[in-house]
């Protein structure tokens, strides 16, 4: 399986209803795509110094579903509708992981 | 819990045994940290264009087991022969998670 990660730093003007919008429709946007078998996004909690604003965390089953989910009318209207205008900076990883790997 | 992610450009003179290095000190150390209840670390697949070099997702059961992870003088040590002399650029966030949420 893939697991997909990506942090945001957000542009300067991004308010708190721009975040809390943007994690709305990314959850509707989760439970409609099935390729997409765990979902994961929000504000960084902050916890340890020098973080980034946002979270993502996506489990696919492999590299197709990982496509099928970023090229998806859904998450492309997410991203055009909020997403692409609240982002200064964005850095995404993906880890291959083993099925049940994650407690 | 609390799932920690974090995400890695590298200089430009890392290279692939410098990575290789790092993630078997980071598997080893993760091995000895009771409060990392998951640990995943590599480098980035680059499945999708313009990600980052490498990611971590580390899960914990709170603020404290974070903060015991981070400050353990196994991560200190990695972080001083491996890490710190490899980072051009780090972002890290912080999610509530619920147990079994992953799949």
């Amino acid at each position: 399986m893939i697991l997909h990660l990506a942090a945001f730093r957000w542009k300067d003007d991004v308010t708190e209803a721009d975040v809390s919008a943007l994690t709305a429709a990314l959850s509707e946007m989760a439970e409609g795509i099935p390729e997409i078998k765990s979902y994961t996004a929000g504000a960084n909690l902050h916890l340890r110094p020098a973080g980034s604003d946002y979270g993502v965390v996506a489990i696919l089953d492999d590299a197709a579903g990982l496509d099928a989910y970023l090229d998806h009318p859904d998450h492309v209207a997410v991203y055009e509708k909020h997403l692409g205008r609240m982002i200064a900076e964005r850095s995404a990883v993906q880890l291959p992981i083993e099925s049940g790997s994650l407690a």
